[in-house]
Formats: C-alpha cells, structure tokens, sequence
C-alpha cells in the first residue's frame, strides 16, 4: 500500500473506534448525571457490547493489516505520521487481552459503581467488597497480560502514564511526603491566621452555578462546545473537542466544592477543546497521559485561580452573584480563604500541602491490592492506620474513608499517582510560564487569560496525544519528573499566606 | 444447528445490535436535550457510524448465517419462536439497503436535524430547502429498494405500519375528512359556549414540570425506570424498558403544552415499560407499530386525561401546585377548557376534532413528494393552500406553517398517518376497555389507574411487536381499521362539550 494511502485507512479505521469509543462516553456520562437508578444492569449490558465492538474493531482484520503495513514500512526505515505509530502501540496493547475479558471487565465496572454508590451511601465497606474483589482479579489479569519489567502495578500505571514505573516514583512520592511533613510543622504553630468561613456562609446553588460558569468561561472554556451538569461526583468527559462535558456538585454552606470543581473540570476542558482539529476523531485527540491533563486542572484550579491576584478579578463577579456576601472582605481575604490549610479526610476537599498525602496513601494501598499483598477486607483498616500515620487523623466511617473516591468502582487502579504527577508537572510549567510571560501576575489581576491560554494550547494542548508526557516535559522546561519546583512553589506560597 | 441452539444465537445476536441501537437512542437523545450546539456534525458522525455498525451486524455473515437456519427449519414446517421471525424479516429489510446509503441517510437526518432548527427559528423555508431535497431522495432511493406493490410511498409507510397502504388509508381518510367537517359546522353555532382561558392564565415553570411529573406517576410511569426533561418538541424515547425518557415543554401562560405533552408521551411511555421482561434487547421491545404506539399516547391524553372524570380526580392536585390558579373552578370547567375545539396553526396544540385534517395534509404532501409530484420550493405555498381549505386559516410564516414539525428533518415520511392511526385505534379499543371494566368512569374520577393500565399490560403492552397490529386489533375488537367509533366518540363527546 503507498504510504499516503495507508495514512488515510488508518485514520478511517481509527474514525470508526473513536466515535464508537465517544459513543460509550456518552453512555457513562449519562449514567453519572440522568439515567434513572433502574436502568443500571441494562446500562451495564450496553456499555459492555460497545466494549466488545471497540476491542473487536482495535484487535480484528482490518486493524492487524494495517498494523502489519505500518510495521513493514518502519522496517523500511521509511517515515510515518505520528496518529500511525499510536495506531501500531494500541493496536499491539489491544491485542493483549482477549475480547471474554474486556467485556467481563466492561460489565464489571458497570456493576460495581452501582454497589459502589450503595455502598458509600450506606457507608458500609462490604456491600462494595465483592465488586471490588472482582475488579482486582480482572485487572490483575489484564496486567500479567499486558506484562511488566518489574513491579505488576507497572503495568497499570502506564496505562494512565506511559512509560512511568513505581520504582521510578516512589523516590519521588518520598522526598515530597518528608517535605510536607516539614511544612505542615512549621505552618502548625501559625494556624489560627486562616480561616476559611469566607468560603462557608450561604451560597444558594443556582448562584454558585452561574457564577463558576462564568468564571470557567473568562478562563476560556468555550460553552459553544461544552457544558456543566450536576453528578455525584466532579469529572471532565468529552465526546470529541467540539463536546466537552463538566460536571461538579453544590454544597450550599460552601462556594469551594462547586466553584473549584468548575474551574478544576474546566482545566481539563480546555485541554480537551485545545487539541488540533486535525486530531479529531483519531487516537491523538486525547491527553498525553493523566499526569500531564492534570497539571491542566490543577494549573487553573491551584495556581491560577487560588493564587491573590485571580481574586482581585473575580471579587466583583462573585459580589455580583453574591449581593450580601462579601461586604467589607478583601481580595487577600478570599485568598487565605481558600488556601487554609488542614489535614482533612476527604480527598478532593483536601488543600494543597495535605493533598499529596492522599494520593500517597491509595498509592500504596492500590499497589498492595495488584500485588495481592492485603485481603480486600482489610482495606478499610489500613486505611484508618495510613491517615492516622500521614495526616493524624481517622474517618469514621467508610465514606469518609476507602468509599470515598469513584476510581476503584471503574477499575482505575493505577490512576491515583496522575493527581500527583499533576502538581509536580504544574509546578514545573508553572516555572517555565512564569519565565515566558513575565507579565502573567498583572494579565491574572486583570482577568486576561488569553495569554496563558495561548501559551498552553501552542505548547501542550494542540498536540494531545501524539508527544509523549517525558518528551513534552523536556521539551518544555529541560528537566523529568521531579518534585523540586512543586515543593518550591509549596513553601512560598504557604509562607505567604501564613506570615 | 439445533432449535434451541439457533433460537440462543439468534437472541444473542439480537442482543448486541440492540444495544448498538440503545447507544444511538442515548445520542439522539442528548442531541435533543443538553447537547451544545457546536458539537452538531461530530455528533452526525458518530450517529452514522452506530448506524453503519448496526447496518453490518444486521446484514453480515453472522446474521445471514442465522436468517438461512431459520429458513430451514420453517421450510422443515418446524416452528419457531415469534422473536425469530421478527429477525428473518428485520434480515431480510436490511440486507435491502447498501451500507452506504444507511450511512449518507444517517449523516444528512443528523445535518438536516440542525438545518431544520435553524430553517424554524428564522422561519426560512430555504434554509432547509437543500436538505430536505436531499432527504427525499435518499428516502426515495430506500423505497425503490425496499419494493411494493402499487405506491413508491406504501414501502416507507410500512416501517411505521406494518402491512398498510395508502389505497386502503385514503378512504378512511376520506370518511374522517367528511365527519370532521360536519362535526365542525354543528360546534361552530355554539363556539362561545367553551373558553380555554383556564389554561391560559399563568403558570410557573417549576411547578408545571412538577404537576406534570406528579401525574404522570399517578397514571402509572415508573420514575425508577424513566425521566423527563425539557427539550423543544416532546417526544418519548427508550434505551430498554428499563429507562424510558420523556420530554416536554413549557409555555408559562398555558398549561396545556407541558401537562399534555408530559400525559400523551407518559402514555408511550407505559407502553415500553410494559414490554414482557422476556424481550428486553430483542427486536420484540418495540411497539407492534406507530399506529399502535400513539394508540396508546392518545387513550391516556384524550380519552382518559381530557374527560370529566379524571378533572375530577386531578383539580385538587393542579390546585396544590398552583394555589390562587383555581379558585371557585369546577372539574366542569376544566373539562371544557381543555376540550376547546378551534382550527389552529400548529399540529401538537390541536383539538381532537381538528387534529386529523393537519395529519390529512401531510399525509398529502408527503405522498406527493415521494413520488415526486412535487417540488420542495412549492411546499410552503401547497401548505398554505390546503390549510386553507382544510381549515380556513393560513399560516403567516414557514415556522408555523411547514417548518413546525421535526419529522420530514429525520426523514420520517410515512410517520405522520400513525398519529390519525393512533386516533381511530384508541376509540376501537376503548370500546373495548368499558365492555371490559364498566367501572372504569368510576376508577378515573378516583384516580385509579391500575385496572386500566392491568388491561393493556395483559392485552397489548407484554406482546411488543411480536404481535402485529391487526393480529392485535382483530383479536380485541373483532375489526380492522375503520373511522367509525372514532368518529362516534367524537361525535358524542363534543355534543357533551358544546351541550
């Protein structure tokens, strides 16, 4: 096949995949936000065909000749488009794991986050036990399958970031439990100067929607081709770069969890609305890996939006939604607000020093489980042992605690450490934007975020998936994965908002 | 292969197309209700894909393989089951169409969906012109390709209407047409005795959704197993009888649009939720046909929903939501106000008198524009002429004239004769359902619904189409189509009115 003609098959086959696979997104972003509570073992059924179509069209005929010709023409150390060696890595991944397995996995996934939602409602760790059993078996399969060098959590790692190991990481997640340990000591004796009761008075929910809308929009996010529903729980999907669903929750005695949830969705959304339009539809109109659309979130959600300069901006819009809110408060009040820090049990309202702890915990927990290193049974106590450990405190009950968080119910061991990477991938960007746009402090006061925006979609979001997160990191700021520039931002930022 | 084998493999082939098309069903959807508008043509893509993939499963090896078997064996003049002969003729229509034209049908329906919108929110017929044009052909193409007897039309009535032809609709037609215009000369003396301004006073959004919701439960929609949202045209659709949506609307000076909207698509409704479990992702849970379908939308809108009786029932719930709405206002009342019979623009607010003459003339038009007696510019201009006629009134624009309706923008030529269909089943079968519970006056001005809901469940909902519709209409009412209880229900009913 000439090669121009093998670039046009696979980008057609790819099409196909793409909008079956956008298809399924669909189906669960349904299921998290409308569909009827009886529907789930039918939801289940469907998600699971589609499973099966996709891994059939990714593993059958059409993809292993096309495979096979993009292979042949490398060896003819001839050149191909980068969409055709992504084809070729998925392909060969794809055909790893036998089709029974995927769809038993879809079904799976299906099941347990429905006795995972009962589950956390009842609070009650053994009405999600066997689901998560399941998915521990399933996954540990797929990952002997996939195969590892070293470690079997490897191979689930790199699903979410390519080519990381946890041997690579562990160092890494070290050096930044010591100095979080370090800086909480030395905030502790300063605690009393923050408070965040700001944040906590009465925010009736349909102004805390419109005002977390049109700050995502001032951001750029672009409701021509997204939107923001309710759920459970705060996530970015989208259907293609022209489709790209936010969903967060209300809690009307705080702006934080909607507000943050909006702007932190948002980050992935503009990610997610920035790739080229020449990727659509084929597998490069993803992000390079979890870590790297992370650092998009958190970018926006922690440095942009938490920093003094945003409120300065955003003060007059949420007094406008909020007439008698914040009468007499200062930028610099909504700042402290919502940076104060304290060692909390929920992950996703944890703040930015204690965060990280988190993830550390259920990195370690996760990486127990594929190991078959704890009885599932036993998760919740080592939990309770890990938080007493790392943040001094202990949930009550397993909601607060192992419940708390959607990612095992969908199978997504291996997910986790992206939260981490997100910050450490920030702070490293951050360093760089910084040092190209030396006005970006003035731009945020003054509510201009077109430049940042700019500088994100020319140098990460345009190329999605096509460069990998190591090369886009090197490219970008001359150095790999490492905690300094995060631990640095950490301890400045911190020391200001407590002097 | 063994029956039983070959009745396993042919469900289980059922089972994966259905949930493709389940997946279609949830875009359509989402298109209809919260899609943003610049995701439009990624969404038209995706839609023809699913399209293409059923069309394949529908016509590949696997189900030749399975529609041979079942070949054999009834030549064997062995039986099987009435889901196995809906898969041999569902086979044999499909294999009809080439996959192209399947999907170029599915991609411009997709396109002309928008085009439609915006042709009737600029109320500009030309703007639609181009994709209407186009969708006549390709259904043109389709009939030719699906064949008939006598009429190009009858092949693209027979996906809605099973068996029927124009030849034998046009006199039913003919002999409604004469009776409603009769009807109409003996209301007209008497006009002012009937005012709908009851309904015209205002209503507040919230509490008409939540009136309308509240209702529709009584009647028996199940809220585990369905939902309702807002969208610009209601309609009723299902993913399996398991999660049904419906949609409405809301006009706050008049309650009709949302109240009846919500009634008539909860009578579809009930319909797929009453499918035998049996057939649940199987060609069986459908309805027997559109005819059938609206026969039941219609019994709970008008004949149940629009009598005496059930104001009875329902005032002090309408009372409850809207509490200076009502006052010193009988069931009487109500009763008239929604039974106000006057020639109107717009098909969806029509009277029950008045309805069949806007379904005659699509009827006509439609009938014209497949066999290609007529020009797409024109038909704005035979619109206003046969309103006209019909009706004595004129459309000033295309919006209220041909632009109204969402159907021809899904190429649903032939669709429109089943909402007169749906008209004259219902009458036949409430003939039917007094004979069978003579109490049921009663059990309406008590709000109780079950035993009628317990008739159609047992008689005609459990069956989904593995009964045809005159296989369904013999059996209950020993006749076959005909205007004549309609015609006697109306008669009786607007001399109640108007008395």
């Amino acid at each position: 096949m000439e090669i121009n003609q093998l670039e046009i098959q696979v980008r057609k086959h790819m099409n196909m995949i793409c909008d079956v696979s956008a298809a399924t997104s669909v189906l669960s972003w349904d299921q998290e936000t409308y569909m009827p509570s009886g529907a789930a073992y039918a939801r289940a059924e469907q998600t699971s065909t589609l499973a099966a179509l996709i891994h059939q069209m990714m593993t059958g005929d059409t993809a292993k000749k096309l495979s096979d010709e993009i292979q042949d023409t490398l060896q003819q150390n001839k050149e191909v488009s980068a969409l055709a060696k992504l084809f070729l890595d998925d392909y060969s991944k794809a055909c790893k794991l036998p089709e029974e397995l995927v769809r038993k996995t879809s079904k799976a996934t299906s099941l347990a986050h429905e006795s995972w939602k009962n589950a956390r409602q009842a609070s009650d760790f053994s009405l999600f036990h066997n689901s998560l059993q399941e998915l521990v078996e399933l996954k540990s399969e797929a990952a002997e399958l996939y195969g590892y060098a070293q470690d079997r959590y490897d191979a689930l790692l790199n699903l979410y970031e390519p080519g990381l190991t946890a041997t690579e990481l562990t160092p890494v997640f070290q050096t930044l439990k010591t100095a979080t340990i370090e800086l909480l000591q030395s905030i502790e004796p300063h605690k009393e100067k923050v408070s965040d009761e700001l944040m906590l008075r009465r925010y009736p929910q349909e102004a805390q929607l419109a005002f977390s809308a049109q700050l995502a929009e001032k951001i750029g996010f672009n409701f021509e081709n997204g939107r923001i529903d309710l759920a459970a729980h705060p996530f970015c999907t989208s259907f293609s770069q022209y489709d790209v669903r936010l969903t967060t929750r209300v809690n009307e005695h705080d702006l934080g969890p909607c507000f943050y949830g909006v702007i932190h969705e948002a980050g992935h959304g503009l990610y997610e609305q920035g790739f080229s339009s020449d990727l659509a539809r084929t597998f490069g109109a993803e992000g390079a890996s979890m870590g790297i659309h992370e650092s998009q979130s958190l970018l926006w959600e922690n440095v942009i939006t938490r920093s003094e300069e945003f409120w300065h901006f955003a003060l007059p819009y949420l007094k406008s939604h909020f007439p008698d809110k914040a009468d007499g408060v200062t930028p610099r009040d909504f700042y402290k607000a919502v940076n104060k820090v304290q060692p909390s049990l929920i992950r996703v309202d944890a703040d930015e020093v204690t965060y990280n702890m988190h993830i550390i915990l259920r990195f370690e927990i996760e990486q127990m489980m594929i190991n078959g290193n704890v009885k599932i049974a036993d998760i919740p106590e080592l939990w309770r042992e890990k938080m007493q450990t790392y943040l001094g405190i202990v949930p009550e009950n397993d909601a607060k605690g192992a419940l708390q968080d959607i990612h095992w119910s969908f199978g997504g061991f291996g997910y986790f450490p992206s939260y981490t990477l997100g910050k450490l991938y920030a702070a490293m960007l951050w360093k760089r934007i910084r040092h190209d746009i030396p006005s970006i402090h003035n731009h945020i006061a003054n509510g201009e975020f077109s430049h940042l925006l700019q500088w994100l979609r020319t140098h990460i979001h345009q190329y999605g998936r096509t460069k990998k997160p190591s090369e886009l990191m090197i490219a970008l700021t001359g150095e790999s994965l490492n905690s300094t520039d995060f631990i640095d931002y950490i301890q400045h930022k911190f020391a200001d908002v407590y002097r």
